[in-house]
């Protein structure tokens, strides 16, 4: 894989020196100081810029959403994606509320990809062109990317990708999702540790991996995770099918997410397990378990925060207030 | 005192209801749903609004600060309300971002409260004094008001508030402020016990606590949630200070913190510790510890996401989308 851009320490350092000369004490605007340096670091700028957030929602059906792993129909896919374009969506209000950019990515919703118990999602040529078209979310002149899914099934795709990433157990990767329980929470189980081992060979490598277990918009993800480290424009994930994509990310490239925060931990069990993985520590967390890209259009609100402080404060020279004594 | 409002629960059903009809699994928006129903329930309708935030930010010298408590000198208690006015502070940056409406009221910083560890900070006069004009900080068409203050010293006398309301010993109060440690620190923890074991007579009555331990600007903060009351004004409550004044609140009317939700949990570690007594889960999470308002501006962008959820997505009916299997 070509070599991923590190960070530009010439910018961090200017917005740590900034910071340490604005009107409160060394510290205390806590992580915003952070979320500040971070965007200067990845966006390789002084200062750093949040006016214009993209929200990229990625759409995609799985075979095994046959198995009943889901407490929706398939067809919710299709119909949350007309939702998301006629404005009635969670992320769409979300996205309103940052003045973002909202682009929804549907991905071949009538061919759903192949039921992972049965043999590798997909082959390796639909999986790249999944990547690839994930790539497409990235254009110069984005100050910051939220990435986002919508798949009835793809927290089944998503706990066998940690299963098959991290180890353990299919019961430490699967939770609820949409909200099934009981037997149909046991269902899924088996369902995820089947699909780990039928796809066996296939999962010494990521991308392998990625293509026997993952969705379209999963892979999707992994493109636009990877082409915003190139275009040096930061990422904000969502959810727990969004970090497990990222997962894969990791396990191409150690430090292939560098570039990314965690926008929010949500209430599916395992994405703080994920996260803790990924040496992610999430900005909110609030409960949520929608998808959609939502929490990471939330924490958006926090990077325009972070950078109106680092960019508006008063120095205290300006101010005129007295330092430490 | 005058009996507060309850809780308007026509509207928080309303908003319940049309929450269960919203194109998302039931619950998934979290913490959102929670805000969207609070709102509704403690402005009494239905939508709830989140159009015109007020921030309110108070201002007031401690005598206490003369015995070295505080890393910064008083001075800049004034500094710093100067730096409020010409839009150079946090605060401004953040009340900027919710589109809100910053007041800061200035409370006789030429004239600082006595030192506590010599007697009661205020004669009862001046207290009540404090209270009224936090009351005007309160007026008809805010949806929400966040509450803010700035005081060099009064972590000191939040400390001693809380050591008085809730007992055990200094050291569960006392915390580093604006970044005192070591000898100073320690320092800190006598000049707070001391002060409790001075005032011992008046510390059975709140209003008397108050007058004995705090300073004008958390008085006035006392005054602030209990006209929001009565004015069915929602409130977000900022850092420890904040939090000691509503404890005043809470001591006064087991439930005259209904109406308020906390904002932000502080890095000072005293903060979770009153949180917790008060029953109020902070929003955010994000190592602040700077006052003035600013975790209770930047939760401003949670409830009007919430707002905005709540009001603009659609319905399953409307968007054609299935429900539950």
């Amino acid at each position: 894989m070509r070599e991923l851009p590190g960070p530009d320490l010439a910018a961090g350092t200017s917005a740590l020196q900034r910071q340490q000369a604005l009107t409160k004490p060394a510290g205390s605007l806590g992580r915003l100081e952070e979320i500040a340096q971070f965007l200067a670091t990845w966006q390789g700028r002084h200062p750093p810029r949040c006016d214009r957030p993209r929200v990229a929602v990625f759409a995609g059906n799985h075979g095994v959403a046959a198995q009943g792993v889901s407490a929706y129909p398939p067809e919710v896919t299709a119909q949350m994606v007309q939702n998301f374009i006629k404005g009635g969506a969670a992320v769409n209000q979300l996205t309103a509320q940052i003045d973002g950019d909202l682009r929804v990515y549907e991905m071949d919703l009538q061919r759903p990809t192949a039921d992972f118990t049965q043999g590798p999602a997909m082959d390796e040529a639909r999986c790249a062109r999944a990547i690839a078209y994930g790539m497409m979310a990235v254009e110069q002149g984005i100050d910051v990317l939220c990435l986002g899914e919508m798949g009835i099934g793809n927290s089944t795709s998503a706990a066998a990708l940690c299963l098959a990433l991290f180890g353990g157990e299919a019961t430490d990767w699967v939770g609820p999702g949409t909200g099934v329980f009981g037997a149909a929470l046991e269902r899924k189980r088996e369902v995820v540790t089947k699909g780990v081992a039928v796809n066996k060979a296939l999962l010494n490598d990521p991308l392998h991996l990625l293509r026997a277990l993952g969705g379209e918009e999963l892979a999707a993800i992994v493109g636009a995770i990877l082409a915003a480290r190139l275009a040096r424009t930061p990422v904000l994930l969502d959810g727990f099918a969004c970090a497990a994509a990222a997962a894969v990310v990791q396990a191409l490239d150690a430090r292939g997410l560098d570039h990314c925060l965690a926008g929010h931990l949500s209430a599916e069990p395992a994405h703080g397990k994920v996260l803790d993985r990924l040496r992610l520590k999430p900005l909110l967390q609030l409960d949520m378990r929608l998808g959609e890209g939502s929490g990471a259009a939330l924490a958006v609100t926090l990077l325009k925060a972070a950078v109106a402080c680092h960019t508006g404060m008063a120095t205290f020279g300006e101010a005129g207030v007295s330092e430490r004594q």
